[in-house]
Formats: C-alpha cells, sequence, structure tokens
C-alpha cells in the first residue's frame, strides 16, 4: 500500500504529452495551448483617443475654465476607424471620437462632457495636461511579447486576445483519448431491466463526465462479464487508446481475475491499493504507453479516485499542470472522524452563512452512497494522522473542478 | 446612474425562463435539469455484501479467535449478480462477493482477510457482530425519495446518479439563444488586414466564449457599422433571440446612434450607466421577451459587465441561482486604490504562495488592456467608499466562472 502522493508521482512519472492539433479560435474554448502566442504587432497599433472629444495641443487649454472657456477651431471630425492628414495648431482642434487615431500635432483629449459646440469651433471649459486622455501604441500588447503560454487553458479572455492578435487558428492540445471499462456480473445496462442482486451501472457514466470536464475524449466500451475471455478482449480493446478506465473487479476477491487479463494483455502493473479512503483497491500500470487504471467499483470511490490520480493524469498529457483544487476556508459544521490509518476524503459542500462559509459534511461517507457525490461541491482531506476534527473548527474545502 | 446591485435587480425582473428537452444523459453534462427527479426503486434494491467474504449467523461465530476458528460448511458460492436460494442456518456459510445479495438466514459477513478456506469447510478466525459488513437495501437511495432539483447543473455524479436510478434520458432547460453584435467602424474581421486606425474586433469572440461557458447558445452576427440602417438591421435579426448582446458604441458620442437604433427597433430601455468602473456605460432594454444589453466597447468592460450582469441573466434564464462567486481570502500583493465614485472590479490572481494565498492585481487596471483578463482569474471588488487598501491586507477575491 502506498500514498496517495506517492501513488500520483508513480502516475505522473509515465505521463506522455499528447499531439496538437490547429483549431479555429472559436473552438479553441476550454482546450489547451499548444505554441507560446507572440504578438506580431503593437495593440493598439497607434495612439488614439481614450475619450469621446476633442484633440487639441494642451498648452492651448491652460487659462479654460467654465467661466472663460478656451475657443478653437474645429478643423476635422474623427470617428474610430477613420484618420485625418490635417495637422492641429495653435488654436485649433479635431473632433475625435474614442479609438480614433490621434491627429498630428494634438497631444492630449479634452472630454465631450468638457466642451461646447458652436458651429465651426468648440468651447473649452477645462484644461487638460499633456497625453490626458490619450492612450498610447502598445498599451495593451506590444510587438513580439509573448502573449500567451502553451499548456494554458484556454478560457474567454484567451479567445478574445488571439482574435485581438488577429489569429484565426491555435494550435492545441489534442484531447487524450480514454477507454472506459465497467466490471461485474451485477451491473445492467440503463434502460433493461433489473433483475434480483442487479444494480445499473453508473460508474462508466461518472467516468465518462469527469474525463469530459478535464479536457479527454471518452469512450464508453460497455460492461465487461467476470468471464476471463470477456475481460481480456475489452482490455485489449482499451489499451489501443491513450487512457483505459477500468472500474470494478480490483478488490481482495476478484483481484486475481483482473490483474490476470491484465498480464495476459500485457499490462505492467506499478501499485496496486493506496492509502486513502475511499479508494484503496486502486490498481496502475502501462503498456506502450497506454495507461491503465483500476478503479474501485465502488461508486464514490470511482469518482474520488478519478479526481486524486486520474485527472491530474489526463491534464499532465496536456501539458497542464493546474490540477490542484482551489482550497477555501470554511467553519466545520459537524464534528468529522476518521480511524486515521488512511488519509481520508470527506465530501462536504461549502454553504454561505452571511459573510462566511461552513462546511458541511455528506451525511453518509460510505462509498456505496453515491448520493453524497451530489452532494458535495468540495472535499475535506484529514491527513492520516488526524483522527477527529470538532464541529466550530476552521478547516479548508478544496473545490471540485 | 444605478447602482450594481440594482441594475441586477431590474435584469432579473425581466427574466423568462427557457423551455425544456429530452437529453440522453451522456449529453445532460454541464445542462440544467428541467425536471425534480424521484427515485422509482430503493437503490441497492437488496441487503448486499459489503465485504469479499462468508455470509453467516453472526451468533455461531461468538467463540472464534485465531486461535481457536469457528469450523462452517459451505453450503453456496454467490459471485456479485447472482443469488442462492439456499438459508443459512446454524453452522453453515455462504461464500460472496462484495454486492451479492444476502443469503436468506445470514445476517452479517465475515472478511475473507479472517477467514481460511478447507475444502467444502471455512475456519473463521473472528467475531462478528449482527449486521456487520452487510449494507441495507435503500442504502444510498430510497424508494420515492426526491434526488435531484430543477435548476440544479448536472455535474458527474448527477450524470451517474441518473444512471444508477435507470433514467437513459432526462429533461434540460434549453440553452438561451444569444445574438451578439460589435458595433464600430475601427473594427475588423480576423483574418482581414489592418488598415489606419483599425483593430481587430475581440469583443464578439470574448462575449462568444462567455455566453458557452455560462451555458448559452451563442451567435455572432458580425460587425455593425456605424451607419444607422446597418446597425438597425443588424438589431432586428438580433431581436429573434432571446438575448442579444451589443458591444461598443454605449459611450456618450456614439450614445444617440445606438439608442436611436435601439428605440426604432421597439427596445425599451430600462437602464443606462451603471456606477461600476469599468463598466460605466452600459445599456439595458427589453422587447418581447428578448433581453437587450449595449456592453461598452474597451474589452475588459464588455467582459466584466458580462460576468456581473449577463451571467446572471442567462443563469436566471435556465431557472439557476448559482451565480455568486466564490471568495477566497488572499493577502493583497501591493496596494489598489479607486477614486472611490464607483465601485471598482479590479483584475485578479490568486497565487498560492506556501499555505497562504496572495492576490495580485494585474499590472494594468485600464479596461483597454485585455491582458490584465488573460492574467486574472479572479476579482477584487472595491466598494465605491473603500478608496484604497494596502499591501499585505487580508481580501477576498472573487473566483471567476
Amino acid at each position: 500500500m502506498i500514498e496517495l502522493e506517492e501513488a500520483l508521482e508513480i502516475i505522473l512519472s509515465q505521463v506522455k504529452l499528447v499531439s496538437s492539433e490547429k483549431v479555429d479560435i472559436l473552438s479553441s474554448l476550454s482546450r489547451t495551448l499548444a505554441e507560446d502566442v507572440y504578438a506580431d504587432f503593437d495593440i493598439p497599433g497607434f495612439d488614439r483617443a481614450a475619450m469621446d472629444g476633442y484633440a487639441v495641443l494642451s498648452k492651448d487649454t491652460n487659462s479654460a475654465s467654465k467661466k472663460k472657456p478656451v475657443i478653437l477651431e474645429v478643423i476635422a471630425n474623427v470617428p474610430a476607424g477613420y484618420s485625418t492628414e490635417k495637422v492641429v495648431k495653435n488654436g485649433r482642434a479635431v473632433r475625435i471620437m474614442t479609438g480614433a487615431p490621434m491627429p498630428k500635432g494634438a497631444d492630449a483629449v479634452v472630454m465631450v462632457e468638457d466642451t461646447e459646440k458652436e458651429e465651426e469651433k468648440v468651447k473649452i471649459f477645462r484644461k487638460v495636461t499633456c497625453q490626458k486622455n490619450v492612450s498610447f501604441a502598445g498599451e495593451d500588447v506590444k510587438k513580439g511579447e509573448l502573449i500567451l503560454s502553451q499548456g494554458s487553458l484556454v478560457r474567454p479572455a484567451e479567445v478574445a486576445m488571439l482574435a485581438s492578435l488577429g489569429k484565426e487558428n491555435v494550435l492545441v492540445k489534442i484531447k487524450p483519448r480514454v477507454a472506459i471499462i465497467s466490471t461485474g456480473d451485477e451491473l445492467v445496462e440503463v434502460g433493461r431491466t433489473l433483475q434480483k442482486g442487479e444494480i445499473y451501472d453508473s460508474n462508466s457514466y461518472a467516468l465518462f463526465s469527469q474525463v469530459l470536464s478535464s479536457g479527454g475524449e471518452p469512450y464508453r466500451l460497455g460492461i465487461a462479464r467476470d468471464k476471463r475471455e470477456n475481460l481480456l478482449a475489452r482490455i485489449k480493446e482499451g489499451l489501443s487508446y491513450q487512457l483505459l478506465l477500468l472500474s470494478g473487479g480490483v478488490s481482495v476477491g476478484d483481484y486475481d481475475l483482473v490483474t490476470d487479463a491484465l498480464k495476459k494483455a500485457g499490462v505492467q502493473m506499478l501499485f496496486w491499493k493506496v492509502a486513502v479512503k475511499p479508494g484503496k483497491p486502486t490498481f496502475f500500470g502501462v503498456r506502450k504507453g497506454t495507461l491503465v487504471f483500476g478503479l474501485p467499483g465502488y461508486p464514490v470511490s470511482s469518482m474520488v479516485n478519478f479526481e486524486n490520480l486520474v485527472r491530474p493524469a489526463i491534464f499532465s498529457m496536456l501539458g497542464r499542470d493546474d490540477w490542484q483544487r482551489i482550497r477555501v476556508k470554511a467553519i466545520l459544521e459537524k464534528a468529522v472522524s476518521s480511524r486515521g490509518r488512511r488519509k481520508k476524503i470527506i465530501r462536504a459542500k461549502l454553504v454561505k452563512e452571511g459573510d462566511k462559509y461552513l462546511a458541511v459534511p455528506a451525511t453518509s461517507q460510505q462509498s456505496s452512497v453515491l448520493k453524497s457525490m451530489v452532494w458535495a461541491d468540495s472535499f475535506l482531506i484529514l491527513p492520516k494522522e488526524v483522527e477527529r476534527i470538532e464541529k466550530g473548527e476552521e478547516v479548508f474545502l478544496e473545490l471540485l473542478q
């Protein structure tokens, strides 16, 4: 039995980066960048008005006041998207809109609120200082600057930035292809009728969705019966993917069956059993670059170990390293305890109460109770040396992604 | 000019719930439930072994010890998915696997680790109490129980729960259809060459991605030129959607143009200008159930107001009320200040340092600097009465979704 941290280290040591593909930037949301993106030009590419108003020589406005406005001649009108060749000299101004290029000669913009138009002239009621209300070329982005780095997640701001840089396409990591197999003769496919002793397979649905939410491309290979040949055939199929997730069949009684099948299929075991509750009977191995996880059959154990071990593996295949969950301080609403021999992952919910957060553990912490995962939005982690935390104590909840 | 909270209240008062559609549960991830889901049966549907081992009468094991095992006759072997009609009586046991139905008569399971098989018999080395290692029918879910509520976001746990309940399909809210128009003669579509005074349209890309990430279905209607007819035609097209987002053209200078066009198109204005920085020049109106937002043209202002006003509107159309951002305590890495007349939204990043978090504000807080949104993963919100927060003080960062 190894510690969770050690298990993760072994897994990450086996990860190979996936390759990349070019996609339209509108399709790049939630993907992972596979290239460093540099700016080919300044943004904006020119000095421009930061306000609607009048481009002026700032010294012309030195004496301006509400009572004694300065009067300037308006020699042009420049909406955004247009420009003028006219030059602003003493006594002159150019009507200008936010985003329009500054005309030559002008060094500041008087806000329209501080002016009054009068035919071909404008009254200026307020002094401006040099450079006031002007935004300069390269203010956002400088030509040659590294703007986005490979391995970053593409969020709305990154999509907008790519557009702003004039990029139609961007290189992103290919989604790792993940095969999912449920094992167990008690499992029935949704849509069929349950017979005595049977339950619906839910693990492959949880894993399918968890793979999607971590940036992988999931494939359900169905339910493998607890027969050697059937299991072996499914495993062989699954080994053509980059990741293979089995759930069930790795507890003591079934262990031989699944490991035999994995061994026959050429999978090299790197660990079995992790010191975590729930989720102890977890297998990890590799074959020709395919990572193979044997997750426990209990629905909560399978989901929790996905979060702790498989999500970081998928992120790492994508070149991401941001799988650490955000930790939020909260007041424990109910005492929690553990027998203390294994790290314990308690399913909990962050509940806002006035200005603070409560950490409310799910009522049942049994690994067969899927309802606890429906309740939870976070994990409260008890290190193995901690046996109990009392109600009212401050704890950290780790938010599920 | 109204406060942000008031603006949000006005918007929410205009929201109409969208209708619903049936989808396959594997396609329901990240959608919003449109039905309450009850359990049609207990899960599990039968009492079952919670461990691999032997189903016994617990009192038979009372005298069992490592040195003096109790010996029982093994009358059947029940793997998961199977059952036996045999009855466990005094002196007898049934070999049983995790998840298999408990045989009649037996009231506990001895873990396989505490036994030793001997032909047709088994040695029991440890006493079990009544009900030990048995999980009971309805342990996870009880028949008739309300399991999932409409308005909830479907996450992996909900997909798994639906499978576990035997549901192939589920009713979810239709994604609100959102039209996006950028306005401004300075804007150029990505892929074209920039002329003097032009920049690439990035707002419609940001909004497209923000709509996607909040559960809507975005449609880019392109760039409207600052000509009355062109703008009016686009707006009319946009009004056939459930939500219309315009960006640009709502600052003072252009205000008449856009509001004229909106008025001509029959849009009733409910507010213009919100006391928030960035994002002041924001318009909101309605026409026949379509919500119309006129967002500022500066990329940061547009994105920030989407988060503050449009995301809650979309969530609310879906029947969700969980748009409040999670707040995380962090130590301010650099002083921040505000002129204090409007609520200020500072773009910041949560940076883990050892056991605590730092709040690192983006270097530039100008609304034209999109790079600040690329930097940020959270907002630090300065109420209008707060003019300055010093380095080293404890603040709350609100995490972007």
